[in-house]
């Protein structure tokens, strides 16, 4: 048996810890797969008692002496160490360990973690956990748990799958699944994530062949290059990836303000990790579960505009109001529409909010106006809301969105009034169904903002720079020349020495000092700006060499850099670093103290195409500039070549660099280029 | 009987166009009365039938003989004001008419409303509507609509009235409220709003013995005065005013950029008006009738953060990462929390999310905690996040909080599993409760934004500048001189003719050409900048004349206004303009074209306090450097009295100004005050 059929589907459990008392947690596993009809084979162990619940019991998995395939290990921390031994020699291939007092639990906790971890690996026992709920698989009623959703009589089945970094949400989406139909698959609490983490988890789920949308409910991110190599595997076997992730607010916290690396915010990070695979991010808890029926089976949108359809104004306006407040274009619309519509007698103006009225609150109407959408080239797809019709009479005021289920471009539904059965019956025909006008229209966005995952072909850069360090900061000079290689433009500057002649460049320039060993030029009194002609050029060069002398004496100096002062139509702020979740990200921001107190960013997966530096520079209002406002306009060609050439620093053979910067990058106008004017990087 | 009874306690309903088939719509108020058991007397008006639904039906409300309170019409339109004549007849003092065919459609039938306004007037017959879905009221079963949710068998009573602009949106707020035992007390569908108004009613609904909330559905806003008076009745009898408005993301569209009434948007302006009048807003449709329970009996809170205790991690971090994102401050645990857990052997550590665990999932435990929290003086409203346990022992569960429910600081509660029997008790105790995070997190948001109606004790101010104009457009001089005398510093500037000496000014200066007939001074070659010595000053006044001179021949010159060019520490934009909706507000925003961009303002209702200039200042982002960022710092202080004195323009006697503004408006250093330097007004 395969690991991922030992975890999702195992033939016999084995229930360390079992209870014969029907009233303690620790029964519940074996009760719930007893009520819900476990056809495999159940075996508790529990060395004080023959019996339990009519199983007989076992000293340990190995006095059994027939092969276990799934563990569930609820006795305490300190006995699971020979827990997993005993796992080892029932030749148990994964054990969930719902047991606490380990990573979460302080340093004895960390350590007892740490070493279980060691003893996993060295046994072959893959772990799960430790302090998760568990596993639940509904299927085949595999239910490795001890969340007390599954009293509930009937266990909701159905085909989305669900990896948690939360247990309790285990039984809260269950929980509120089963009023709407919608069941799931397979559910994994990752607890403290020791061993088997969310990415390997939702890869094995995208090989399951009962579920159909993979689901994450995520606090942090562990191993993100699993998580996107089974994003990527989904995708391609028409499995969405839908992410409701914490973490949305720390990003102010999180911001410290010196460097665009850390204006980026982790957040931000996540949300380009989550773009550049494929993954879509959801912003509402419900949605999680009431999203996966729109995207499974589908591509992501080639037209990025909706197209809302509506019996009821006020009720369908929450929904267009949201979807405006979101940033999702509406499609008008077309004459076709109208015309089809005005046979009924029904008139259709040019409001993007298309009510057919009262009028239109029957099946053949209704049918028409969304066949007429469906077929419309000006939008991705459908928002249908019910009036309360939902309500009284389901069965017709769904029949047209239930039989256009298939219908190429997705249909999705809000319904106004409470109507249980209105939204059981789109569920049940496949229909993203909404009972909220906020997470209808937070689907939406998520739908029309899906990208296929980035594809990854870049070769590997090597920048022949034989002079550059290994480590440590490099000099603006060294940074110049590695941006400058990489085909950023640079603005000209001349590195001039004590005895130098002045440089011949024009009028006002600056000047700063160039100095392997100082981090903060202006703080020891190295930037002159403004300077205006020669003779203030020559006091600012012996003013720096003094100031910085007499700041940090004996300091090795290069020399000063002179650079003109150049001015365009705005700038830029362009950052590359390290993310210590998911890896090299580009960062595009506008320049100055406004787009710093903003916050005002684009952040993508390193390194980006032209096509993508494009879209970061729409995405950065401050940018607006750069694309045309207010009569000003600027090269935006040569900023999405500057951008894309810079976030190859991620391709670069040799030592990795962690983090760089050009601030400001000055953005002419068109036709005029961009240039660099201040240069960071560090390895 | 007083019109508000006839409204909502009428004793004797006339039912215009009542069917005698029980199929029709038309049957259906007296059906549902009948139904649901309205005690007074009903009185069909049906020329055709001698009977209707078991009921005598007369040929017309006169010809019933006895006074009528409250007549709902459901005749075509063109039969409206024949039946408005009967009402009038027969005593009615107000009609809630359902027909449409009115200002909704078209001229002919704005022309149909218009007269009928007149009638009701001239007849002494007050209108609700047309195109009014009705009139429910709960208490005593008059039911005078056609709104389908009342085939529900039970109609669910409660205590909050709702006024909306939308028909559906009485079904759907009572259908959602069903499940959850929340109901409510009257609600009434204002249709056109040709007569009585949102604001009418909702004042009639602040003196209505059976309603404790005020909530309103709003697409526009017609009757703002009205309004506000209703809400500051309201909020002084202890029953809010709680609002969903649509419009969010109009702003976005509303956006003309040239000046800061139009940068303000409408959506803002109704902001500052809800706050004005100690109106709350919500934003998810569902807080609308969550969030009531947690505001009615209350003042707003003196200390502006949120508390969150739970025994689930995982579903709690959902609405604290939701209350971060909009912005509210979570208070720490303080160590009298911390002493009485430890007392129960539960750590509670740093965290603003308290976690008291499954150990705390007991009433003793959780009702502790919930009494320290309760106690704390750092925080202003506690949210009880409860877990599984509110699905399987909801009385268990849900105990320590119904039984807090009085106390003097609210408990709000988000329980994470689908728990509606939960959510039933915690209603049934007067608590607000949340079906999803993000609910919980706008109710909590809305109660700490919430204010007490500032208070309107301001003198008229009679401005002495003897030579103002009475209409059009101020002079730059005469607007700089009007803004002086309200206590605005401006720049120092010198008017110059064209033979005077030269100004005594500090160079670099700007010079711009004053003249009421010119509009844009810019396109006229009127303004001249970075002038830096008297030669070039000269040159510049020259220039000035020539080309404006070429530009408008014969236009009438009244000088060159020379200014020395300040720079200060940031640049602010402050604007009044007279809303159309709400009246005189006042606009706060960052200068530039990067605030321009990012639409970054705080708008009030003027005349501002001074405390309320402050609270403008610090909501703008783009101000940050006048209260310190990065080694900056302005001076507030006079940038609180600029905005305030700036505001009074709202108490100006004589004509009504439309519009003014300052920009920019140089915030300097410390202590060194503030500066406009652009100055533009409008009659």
């Amino acid at each position: 048996m395969s690991l991922a059929d030992a975890i999702f589907r195992p033939r016999t459990v084995g229930l360390i810890g079992a209870s014969a008392d029907e009233t303690k947690n620790t029964a519940r596993p074996h009760r719930y797969m007893r009520m819900h009809g476990f056809e495999g084979t159940i075996v508790p162990v529990n060395p004080n008692r023959d019996e339990v619940l009519g199983e007989k019991a076992w000293p340990s998995l190995e006095a059994y002496g027939k092969p276990v395939d799934h563990a569930f290990i609820m006795v305490p921390a300190r006995f699971v160490p020979a827990a997993i031994e005993d796992c080892a020699k029932a030749g148990v291939k994964v054990a969930t360990i719902y047991s606490d007092g380990f990573a979460e639990a302080g340093e004895v906790g960390q350590a007892r973690q740490q070493a279980l971890v060691d003893l996993g690996k060295s046994l072959g026992v893959r772990i799960i956990g430790p302090n998760s709920m568990g596993m639940i698989a509904t299927d085949i009623a595999a239910l490795l748990t001890v969340n007390a959703v599954l009293e509930a009589g009937d266990l909701v089945r159905g085909r989305f799958g669900l990896v948690s970094q939360s247990g309790t949400i285990l039984g809260t989406m269950i929980s509120r699944g089963i009023p709407r139909g919608i069941g799931f698959s397979k559910l994994v609490s990752v607890g403290n994530e020791c061993d088997l983490g969310v990415g390997e988890l939702a890869g094995y789920l995208a090989d399951d062949p009962s579920t159909d949308a993979i689901l994450l409910f995520l606090e942090t991110l562990r191993d993100a290059d699993a998580l996107a190599a089974a994003a990527r595997r989904a995708f391609d076997l028409g499995k969405p990836v839908i992410a409701y992730k914490l973490g949305r607010s720390s990003v102010g916290e999180q911001v410290a303000l010196s460097h665009t690396g850390a204006i980026a915010g982790t957040d931000k990070a996540i949300d380009a990790f989550f773009r550049h695979n494929g993954i879509v991010r959801v912003d509402n808890l419900e949605t999680l579960f009431e999203a996966p029926a729109l995207f499974v089976g589908r591509k992501p949108p080639e037209i990025r505009r909706a197209t809302v359809m509506t019996t009821t104004g006020g009720g369908a306006a929450t929904v267009v109001d949201r979807l405006g407040v979101l940033g999702v274009d509406l499609a008008t619309p077309g004459a076709s529409l109208k015309q089809r519509m005005d046979g009924y007698g029904i008139r259709v103006g040019e409001s993007p909010l298309i009510d057919v009225t009262m009028a239109g609150a029957n099946a053949e109407v209704y049918g028409a106006g969304l066949d007429e959408l469906v077929a419309a080239d000006n939008n991705g797809i459908v928002v249908a809301v019910v009036g309360s019709s939902g309500q009284f009479k389901p069965d017709i005021a769904v029949r047209p969105i239930v039989e256009r289920a298939r219908s190429p471009k997705p249909i999705v539904s809000f319904i106004a009034p409470q109507a249980d059965r209105s939204l059981r019956l789109l569920s049940d025909a496949g229909v993203a169904a909404f009972r909220t006008p906020e997470s209808c229209a937070d689907a939406v966005r998520a739908f029309l903002d899906w990208r296929a995952p980035v594809v990854q072909d870049h070769e590997s850069r090597n920048v022949d720079l034989p002079d550059l360090p290994v480590a440590g900061a490099l000099t603006e000079i060294e940074a110049r020349n590695l941006f400058a290689a990489l085909g950023v433009p640079m603005a000209a500057a001349k590195l001039v020495g004590p005895d130098d002649d002045l440089p011949d460049l024009s009028y006002p320039v600056a000047a700063k000092v160039v100095a392997r060993d100082i981090a903060h030029k202006s703080d020891v009194g190295g930037v002159r700006l403004g300077i205006r002609d020669a003779a203030q050029l020559r006091e600012a060069l012996a003013g720096i060499y003094r100031d910085v002398g007499d700041a940090m004496p004996g300091v090795s100096i290069d020399g000063i850099l002179v650079s003109p002062m150049l001015s365009g139509v705005c700038e830029a702020i362009l950052g590359y670093r390290l993310d210590p979740q998911v890896g090299p990200v580009v960062v595009l921001g506008a320049g100055g103290v406004m787009a710093e107190i903003y916050r005002d960013v684009a952040i993508r997966m390193a390194p980006v195409s032209e096509s993508e530096a494009m879209e970061m520079i729409a995405e950065v209002r401050g940018l607006a500039p750069v694309l045309g406002f207010r009569g000003r306009k600027g090269d935006a060609g040569a900023l999405v070549r500057a951008v894309s050439r810079f976030s190859e620093l991620s391709l670069m053979t040799g030592p990795i660099l962690r983090e760089a910067e050009i601030n400001p990058l000055l953005i002419l106008e068109e036709d005029g280029g961009v240039a660099g004017l201040d240069a960071f990087a560090s390895f």
